[in-house]
């Protein structure tokens, strides 16, 4: 039976037996220490003799738990006897037990498979397991069906830019940027509520610490809504959840990034400003006229969010036509019912209220300069009875980037895939 | 404030305001019958005059409830006001409201923006969401972490057959077959156990009613196992768990189906078979020698383990090396360490230990006519020491479409892509 590091301070006098990597080895001549890591953390053991193993090697060991305040978790294992189950070679291409902060993002990333390994950066995806966890069950919670929807799409539907194509047998194939069809589709099928965790991506050259081309996108579409303030709603209740359940599941992780997370009270005063007004606020806070709000100035408005409200995040709607696609539902002054929320600086979700109205939306899908015969499927939806409904995507990557200050996306990817990187 | 479908029953002889579909509409002159549709189920709404609407239509409905033991759910709307939120064109191309064996599977997917609204069909997708929550909920009850990896892979690793090829930037790329290395990496990461549902994509150009070139898979990876026969207690485990949320979820939707699943507590019963002896029993049960477990031999081991052990599911193990993939852990007499799982006649799960020794892979890599230094970035795993392991991967449109008894595996699948469809 095997103890977990984490339970050999509850198993103090008794026979364990441990299994992990070699994370770290000191030799002081007649005893020899040994770091220990499996999946609940570190332990050290205690050998009489040289241990004969290299770091990283995956080992077995049987001894007796015993107290000692000065190593990790308050206790170590005098071991006996060891099995080497694999053992690593010696030249390992990155140190795993070191900070990370020593290496570059480049040597990180081209060294995926053994950068994992280092606990600091192998955090940030329990971190993001949880988060994919307390969406989901809030979802749940509030009536919504899990979907799965095509990644493949006959046709770049928004106009073919930014799109991968696939060699699909004898034709072409394009890689989806969202399942935003899908899941109206979804709504106007019956189930009303949807959401969807699933890849997309971007064929778009831009090589920034907020892009990679290929993420994971958290989708929600819901139906009978009054307006985008209810999509608002739903999204403040879905980070308080997740911030919920950030601080009770990854304490330790988060203080390993020195992070944390906003109280999940704190959510509900998340201010909703207009685009004219976030304008505004970036107007005064640099004191030069802004035209358009740029990556700039989301973060001034996330820093301006936290003086005023204490929460570094910030919803801004009324997004202008032109910088919104053509199924956002219109509001005067060549404004649309869409929406942003930046958190810390960053945009970590797009949505808004889109057309439900088959004439309105044939209008638009022209006034766009798009046909609407490649978009006969998609228009069938609203030819046929769609109800009131709107939507948005969180970015899984953005939002763990945020949640632990992690200087690029990249980062928040196991196997980023970028203009240049497309391995491991 | 809005009453669902499902809810009038308990608003008797208050005002309730209803949303949803127009079902179907039964004109009697005097008095008119609407069934109303919404995500809860069905309600009937009368009105005194003609409700001018079409069929699909969605409208906003005041009215009173009230009992009538003939109306589906006891009770109906004795309607008031109603408001037309959506008018539907009246040439639907295909009937919603009808029972879905009437069309053929063609017309079902060529026209599924609109097929999906039919209940039955529809029921097919949450009985689905179903299986996604138990499954991942299971997972995590038991320490797995879920990741999420990349679907585009730099080079065709296993041997680049059957691969789909994408244009990423300046080069190509393919679309994974499955998660396999990536799992095996965060095994090996130290995460230990992890888990992850995504797309994965064949290449193949079958056409049968087992097959879809994209489908959704659930992996499972498990490190410091003893034997495949622990993969085995887990998937037995992630049976009963699935079975059970759908017992207690979905019996309408089973209902529709006219289908039923084991009792959870049966999947313990489930035999496990070596390859040879499942061999046996198909000649036994065919009177022909069987020298492989085709598709029919599939089928016949599930009837043969409904009879002997009265559930229709069978694991077989100790598959030969030779259908087998080159990172198989290798077993005597050319057989491998690996199991299917069959259930109702269809192979729902590959598994099995995986080689974590980095000498023996190279030898297999080599013997398999694989480039070592093509897959050199996967053998970094196995070369700084990785634990014993193993997993395995369920097709979730395949256990669905076995859970409802669906003549295709395309039904299971909301937007299906074979050989020929690739919309909408």
């Amino acid at each position: 039976m095997r103890t977990l590091a984490g339970e050999v301070a509850s198993r103090i006098g008794q026979e364990v037996t441990v299994c992990g990597w070699v994370h770290r080895i000191r030799d002081l001549g007649k005893v020899s220490f040994v770091l220990l890591r499996d999946r609940s953390g570190i332990v050290q053991l205690v050998f009489d003799s040289k241990p004969g193993v290299t770091l990283e090697s995956v080992v077995r060991v049987e001894g007796t738990a015993a107290l000692n305040e000065k190593a990790p978790g308050g206790a170590e294992v005098r071991a006996g006897s060891m099995e080497v189950l694999s053992l690593a070679s010696p030249d390992l291409p990155i140190p795993v037990n070191q900070e990370p902060d020593k290496l570059s993002l480049e040597a990180i990333l081209d060294n995926r498979m053994i950068s994992l390994r280092n606990p600091r950066i192998l955090s940030i995806f329990r971190v993001q397991s949880t988060i994919l966890k307390a969406f989901s069950q809030l979802m749940r919670s509030e009536g919504f069906t899990e979907i799965k929807t095509s990644k493949l799409i006959g046709t770049g539907t928004e106009g073919g830019t930014g799109l991968f194509a696939v060699d699909y047998f004898d034709t072409r194939v394009y890689l989806t940027q969202s399942p935003q069809f899908y899941k109206q589709a979804m709504v106007a099928s019956g189930l009303e509520r949807v959401f969807e965790i699933g890849t997309a991506y971007r064929a778009e050259k831009h090589d920034t610490p907020r892009h990679i081309n290929e993420f994971v996108s958290m989708d929600v579409e819901m139906a009978f809504i009054e307006s985008e303030q209810d999509l608002m709603d739903l999204e403040t209740r879905i980070l308080a959840s997740i911030y919920s359940a950030l601080l009770s599941e990854n304490a330790e992780d988060m203080k390993a990034w020195n992070a944390s997370v906003p109280q999940p009270e704190c959510c509900m005063k998340i201010p909703r400003l207009s685009y004219d007004e976030a304008r505004e606020i970036v107007s005064k806070e640099t004191g030069k006229k802004a035209y358009e709000i740029t990556p700039e100035g989301e973060r001034l408005l996330c820093d301006w969010a936290n003086k005023t409200a204490g929460i570094e995040a910030a919803f801004v709607y009324d997004y202008p036509r032109k910088s919104r696609p053509f199924y956002t539902f219109p509001a005067e002054n060549n404004k649309t019912r869409a929406f942003d929320l930046l958190f810390r600086g960053l945009e970590i979700t797009s949505g808004g209220l889109r057309i439900n109205r088959h004439d309105m939306l044939v209008e638009n899908v022209k006034a766009f300069g798009l046909d609407p015969e490649g978009l006969s499927d998609y228009l069938s939806i609203f030819k046929y009875g769609c109800p009131p409904h709107g939507g948005f995507a969180i970015g899984l990557e953005r939002l763990t980037q945020k949640v632990l200050g992690l200087a690029s996306v990249k980062e928040a990817s196991l196997f980023p895939r970028d203009r240049k990187r497309t391995r491991p």
